[in-house]
């Protein structure tokens, strides 16, 4: 937690639960990711947290933007983002929202299916599109799947497409997994990337950009390499697998961006025990799973905790969010202790909220107002 | 799906994704409940559906309501209800909303811990309070969790010390888990309340209230008993628990009152297969699991889906939601098989959601507003 954020929460009453975000965190994290990747443009990834203030001040250090909506287009755009600092970065996109984005001056665009090469096509003749392959790579925290991308055989074949369809084929894009703490698949996905730029230099197309995604960790509770790692590990197999010839870069931090940035200022509303031979308190914030920390769902990121009681004797809880829904339990499983002097009323900070949290929040569960937040 | 919900969408070109709801099968729900249980008072869950129309239909018709957080009896007395007709079913509260709830007139709280029970004794003096006792039923379709409820041993001490703090000790309450088919789970968790009733009754406490808590399933893909053979169960269950001496009973549905009463209308943002030795196609729709289907969680809510190319040839499908977030997939081992003529653009029907979707939507996730109702 920064010096700023305690001193804001300190002096002010806020009610929970609420965020509390330190714009310079975010600014330090940018121009610190921008000096160890002097090649590589940065498209901030606005899903992780689309606070306007956030977006108004990366817009001010020269950031571009990855947008998955026509609503964060909008967003950026609305914060001052020239159109060509814009990419459409989902790969599942409504024709009338590629129509949209197009008419407002966006010419980069993601696709990872001749469907959506066909409607790119019609709704954004001329559009540079890069195309997403699949990856199945261990090692990140938030579940990965097959939903996003398409196998390298079939991503060859519709960059093709691309061309006869009036569209420039411009790169590669692919997404190690969110919260991904191995460096080497990077070197894999890079790998796999530059194969493609030969397999497609066959059909006489010569492919600009590889865009690495996300997928650098934030630190929640375990520790983790240092961002300087990870650049590293990035920028060396670029050279490993491109040589001389390294293209264009684009990378679409979100979490390593804004991760640290944020606290979330939380109460106890209840301390309890099941039974009298339960050795475990539950203990009840008043945030939840559905109240903005959707990401514990099946306990999968796991936030570092701060109370005022901090430094005496603790013992084992189990977490749970206010909400009557039985599901809405933070950890369980995993092991977390607390103070054995906590009490209901006292503050509970969760540690490193500033990604994937208010937006995740729902809209008004079990009559809950949905994740507050103030950039400070 | 019903024929007024069907002509309304027929006659209208409704933005999706978009929840209508047909409150005349709310109302049919809510006639049948009571009389199929005429002993029974009906709190009707509004977490399940907070839409002030909802809330405003039964309130006309005379239902009672169980209310969540300070937000949902805010909602409640503005559509109407009087105080004596809310009960704070909560057993998490924050102090000062006990406070509120009880300077508005509510009487009647839920509690399963110590620790409430004292905010109780302070802020609402005098109130009629129900313990909850702890259940682990089997048969729930969404997870339980031992996140309610306390062992009967401590439910009954807690209650005389409810009546040593100037609260009256009024009832027992249980859940036995929402989208539960099981009728015999609710003979078990009755038996258990006959029997603190006789436990407490040492103490000369009079219990009067048996809240047996919602439950009752929604008919989604698998077919259900009708509601009639639930209401059989629980009636034969009291009778054979507690003889002639039949307490008060509320019961608090939620699912069952709203669930069939809703119809979600979606459109296929894209369908695409990842490689081409794949045989499933992948459909993508414009709402997904943090867009109101957050019920689909570990894929426990099995929606029925209808197209309006129902009919002929079938394939498996993967369903998904339009987000960037690699776990906003709904069904992936569920097998779901979709029209063969299915195409992009299409409008699909995701039936029985009425229950547990906008509250549950996410207020901007990915830039994409949260799911909207209409109520016809």
């Amino acid at each position: 937690m920064t010096a700023k954020i305690e001193r804001y929460l300190a002096e002010n009453q806020v009610e929970t639960p609420c965020l509390v975000v330190d714009l310079d965190v975010i600014a330090e994290n940018y121009r610190t990711m921008n000096r160890l990747l002097p090649l590589a443009r940065i498209f901030y990834a606005v899903k992780a947290n689309p606070e306007p203030a956030v977006v108004a001040m990366l817009n001010g250090l020269g950031s571009s933007f990855d947008t998955a909506s026509r609503g964060e287009i909008d967003l950026v755009l609305g914060q001052g983002a020239s159109p060509d600092r814009v990419s459409f970065g989902n790969t599942i996109k409504k024709q009338r929202d590629i129509a949209y984005a197009y008419e407002k001056g966006v010419r980069l665009f993601a696709f990872d299916s001749e469907a959506e090469l066909e409607k790119l096509a019609e709704s954004a003749p001329g559009a540079k599109v890069f195309c997403r392959i699949l990856m199945e790579c261990g090692g990140a925290e938030w579940p990965l799947s097959r939903k996003f991308g398409c196998a390298p055989e079939m991503a060859t074949d519709l960059l093709v497409r691309a061309r006869d369809l009036g569209l420039e084929p411009y790169g590669i894009s692919f997404h190690v997994g969110s919260q991904q703490t191995d460096i080497g698949q990077w070197d894999v996905a890079i790998g796999r990337a530059a194969a493609m730029f030969s397999a497609i230099a066959k059909a006489n197309i010569d492919l600009k950009m590889v865009n690495i995604g996300g997928g650098f960790p934030a630190k929640y509770r375990a520790n983790i390499r240092p961002v300087e790692a990870y650049c590293d590990g990035v920028m060396s197999a670029m050279q490993k697998h491109f040589g001389n010839a390294i293209p264009e870069i684009i990378i679409e931090p979100g979490r390593s961006m804004v991760g640290d940035a944020g606290v979330i200022q939380t109460e106890v509303v209840l301390i309890s025990k099941k039974d009298y031979e339960e050795d475990k308190r539950w203990v009840y914030l008043d945030i939840g799973k559905f109240g903005g920390l959707a990401e514990t769902m099946d306990e999968a990121i796991k936030y570092d905790i701060a109370t005022d009681r901090d430094g005496g004797e603790t013992a084992p809880v189990i977490l749970a969010g206010p909400t009557c829904d039985s599901a809405d339990i933070l950890y369980e499983k995993t092991e977390y202790r607390l103070p054995v002097e906590l009490k209901v009323g006292d503050k509970v900070k969760i540690l490193a909220t500033g990604a994937y949290t208010t937006s995740y929040s729902a809209v008004n569960f079990n009559g809950f107002a949905p994740l507050k937040a103030v950039c400070i």
